[in-house]
């Protein structure tokens, strides 16, 4: 006998989110979630997305990848604040109610879940076109809340990671692709990058439209410039391998869905950072400095101007 | 020239959002939104709900509707734990950026949550299927937070203002049935009732699946019994013309939609409730008693069975 909504909610949500968390007053199950609020010093980092089917993935993605990726996306914006991830609600629109697809949902979520000991408190499952919305509440002490906004010219602007994988999983063919089609469906939010750069970044975004138009978010809210030595841009082997040096290095300023991080940080930080990228075994590279001025040069390292790619930036509509 | 979707941001959300609470350190337009914690004492209420086209709504409906309801449902869900609307995301998928569209729902949006002075502090906008998700964080004092599971035995039941006309105005027909129209598109969360018995209900959720179903929640989650009088149910004399009396009974016990408050409380309560209801311009009407056991009885004025209807809440799928 198939489970009715109710008893699919109990299975796979309620009882995975149970939690010894004395700051969970009332989880799931009542017409809110009561939490206590964290401890003096500390703020809360609200922020919530949408994935849409054969919109932010293929509804015939495995349910698996888009439990993560619906959780990840999220996490990243908490991890561009500094933020450690806390409280989880999850609104589900499913066109069916179909228990072994909701099993692999659940299973791809809550394993990032609790790799990051956050809790579920709640949600909304309704009936319509395949869409999740998941909100995420983090806490940072406020002092070391990292803003797009704290930029100064001298600044170094680094990435964690590769660029330009995730974009080319969109297009790319042949078993050597694997690597690329993972970045795309299992993206890593950079929560302990996040977490490290308390206290040492300026100004942090995280890079999910495109690494122009993100950096162009710092940028105008920095209301500084910046200098990208496209040279400089991490790329991986299997992107390398993929195609021409020249579209790579495109796909690293203009793909999305990286969720990496992208940081202004003093010069002055260079040693402590590939110190901690060992720590933390994710490597970061220096791509260019904040200017005075406006808008985004990009320069190779050999002084020349590179051409600016036609799309810059995930456009929505 | 149309605009793009971050002027339309900046346009119809953000220059809305402006705020002077002191508690919001960071609104719409970074990664995450932060929010200095409320004072000792209190906790924050977390809650979110979808309404996704076609099922919820229709289409067609006015986008002022449609704005003020996906606020409304979830602002009902802080008043049935006695919380006070604080903060507000939202989460918008448009299948096209229809600026008259989206200028009329932000008034419709607008309208509520000034009206209960709090706040947007960020969201998302996707390209999909037309569905809303707004999540909201409420404040309440920890100690009187209301929720399904404190009803005592010998409790009486109470419900406010009136059921059965959102259900109705479903299927009702002809130009007296305005009202009933009115009721399900802009319903009233009932945040001052839900303020006011602060302190005096023991158990509380708001009728959005129909009476005997969120009722049926307080009884599971208190592991009580009720008794219902039928000829109590408090019904609109617009219901009333539009049907005969058993099937205005019937929508009044099964009918979402409705979002008033059902709550359980102390039979000596019954003087201040009134008084309170002059107060607030908001009739309670007690339905019915909390009993031993479990399950709803019920029964009529003169003591008899009434048939149980046949649809007990609506199912999402």
């Amino acid at each position: 006998m198939s489970l009715n909504e109710f008893e699919l909610v109990d299975l796979y949500f309620k009882a995975q989110a149970q939690t010894s968390d004395s700051d969970v007053i009332l989880g799931i199950g009542d017409d809110a979630a009561l939490i206590q609020p964290p401890a003096t010093g500390e703020v809360l980092a609200f922020s919530v997305d949408t994935l849409v089917a054969d919109i932010h993935f293929h509804a015939t993605d495995p349910a698996h990848a888009i439990g993560y990726k619906a959780l990840a996306v999220n996490f990243s914006d908490l991890a561009a604040m500094g933020a450690t991830p806390r409280y989880v609600l999850l609104a589900l629109t499913l066109p069916t109610l179909d228990e072994a697809w909701l099993a692999e949902f659940c299973r791809g979520f809550f394993t990032l879940l609790k790799e990051h000991r956050a809790i579920l408190i709640g949600g909304d499952i309704t009936h319509g076109p395949l869409s999740i919305t998941v909100q995420v509440t983090g806490t940072v002490p406020r002092t070391q809340a990292l803003t797009r906004a704290g930029a100064h010219v001298g600044d170094v602007i680094y990435v964690t990671g590769t660029l330009g994988d995730a974009a080319a999983a969109l297009t790319a063919r042949g078993a050597q692709c694997g690597p690329l089609v993972q970045r795309l469906q299992y993206p890593t939010a950079r929560i302990n990058w996040g977490l490290a750069l308390r206290g040492h970044a300026h100004a942090m975004i995280d890079i999910s439209d495109g690494l122009l138009a993100d950096l162009g978010h710092i940028c105008e809210q920095s209301k500084v410039g910046a200098r990208i030595n496209v040279d400089r841009l991490p790329l991986s082997s299997v992107l390398r391998n993929e195609m021409d040096y020249a579209s790579a290095l495109n796909l690293a300023l203009t793909g999305g869905d990286d969720y990496e991080l992208c940081f202004t940080i003093a010069p002055t930080q260079a040693d402590w950072l590939q110190q901690t990228a060992q720590t933390l075994n994710c490597p970061v590279q220096c791509i260019g400095e904040i200017t005075a001025g406006s808008g985004i040069d990009l320069v190779t390292e050999t002084g020349e101007s590179w051409p600016e790619p036609t799309k810059s930036g995930y456009q929505h509509f």
